[in-house]
């Protein structure tokens, strides 16, 4: 059986955003299936010593036009975000609690909802009141889940996960692997295209 | 007229290398020229703060694999440069000097030779025989050019280049302008291809 494309993101990269408008369809070309993993790439970004592009003056600048023409010219719905960066590592937990309760379906619509805010409504998901509001939107009751997801147990689950994700190298998002190979960035969507592709081929070969 | 398409790199970045070997086949799909323009890394990363991707450990080791994977996805000559990275004050001087003398065309071979050199036969581009050796091939006076490039003329139009590179906005390299609209990065000559397209499909509507 083939194996998933893993994809690690967090919710307020960019960059992670778009690849995830993208990435389903991909799969799904590819005849494979999507293990999505929000991760926090702040921890990473501290034991790596990186600063994020945003605070780097001649980085930050490209990158608010590059994101605004990429999604353009890829079309795909995009708003500035306003704040950003932001924590979100409620939005993480949230999606972690989703998929132990409601499984991966209901976790990877979750998700996209919760992109769509951040990413084209301009909503702060960092704040627990937006992301109860997802949550309410897709069935599932907001006070439990304000409660469980304040729980040990999911605490851990992002923390292994991101730590899971830097033990594999990942330093950036978004970040996937197929078949363990390594892609960073939304434009490496189509080496890994091209990369599944060549590798088959070569195997249809031999 | 059309303006060039302004084409910054350092001798000794890899990515430049691969860009290299694809620009001018892009711009005269897309009827432009390209201005090929060297400049030093070292400077512009000293003075933004930021590290070199090989110097960070994660980050290193995806990139040496990263470039040789898409060196193969797109068909493209490489073996991993040793040593890396290098100063290549001396190539840049010496296609400025190029350029000077000989003019746009025979810098651009002078150029293409000295990537290949450093990128496909692991020859030591910060090395002046060598610089030299890749003069004499291109029917240069190898002497004289050892004289000339040593001289102010050409050491500040070295730092003026890699000044205007950053009062633009550059911040690594390969990194290219078309009609002033600044992309960073390899993979981001497909997104140069898909603007300057979306532009004139824009324009030819209007």
């Amino acid at each position: 059986m083939n194996s998933s494309i893993d994809f690690y993101f967090d919710f307020s990269s960019p960059y992670s955003y778009l690849a995830s408008t993208r990435i389903d369809a991909l799969a799904s070309e590819l005849g494979r299936t999507v293990s999505w993993r929000p991760i926090l790439l702040g921890p990473i970004f501290k034991q790596i010593g990186t600063t994020p592009l945003i605070e780097i003056p001649s980085k930050g600048a490209y990158m608010l036009r590059d994101l605004e023409r990429t999604a353009q010219l890829f079309g795909i719905a995009y708003l500035s975000p306003s704040p950003f960066p932001i924590a979100t590592v409620k939005a993480a937990r949230a999606m972690l609690w989703v998929e132990k309760n409601s499984g991966e379906a209901q976790a990877r619509d979750f998700a996209h909802r919760t992109f769509r805010a951040y990413f084209t409504e301009q909503k702060n998901i960092s704040d627990l009141e937006i992301v109860l509001g997802i949550l309410s939107q897709t069935g599932l009751d907001p006070k439990r889940a304000a409660h469980e997801i304040e729980q040990e147990n999911i605490k851990v689950a992002l923390k292994d996960q991101t730590a899971d994700a830097m033990a594999r190298g990942v330093f950036g998002a978004p970040f996937m692997f197929i078949d363990d190979e390594p892609f960073w960035g939304f434009d490496h969507l189509d080496h890994l295209e091209k990369w599944i592709k060549h590798k088959e081929t070569k195997a249809a070969r031999t």
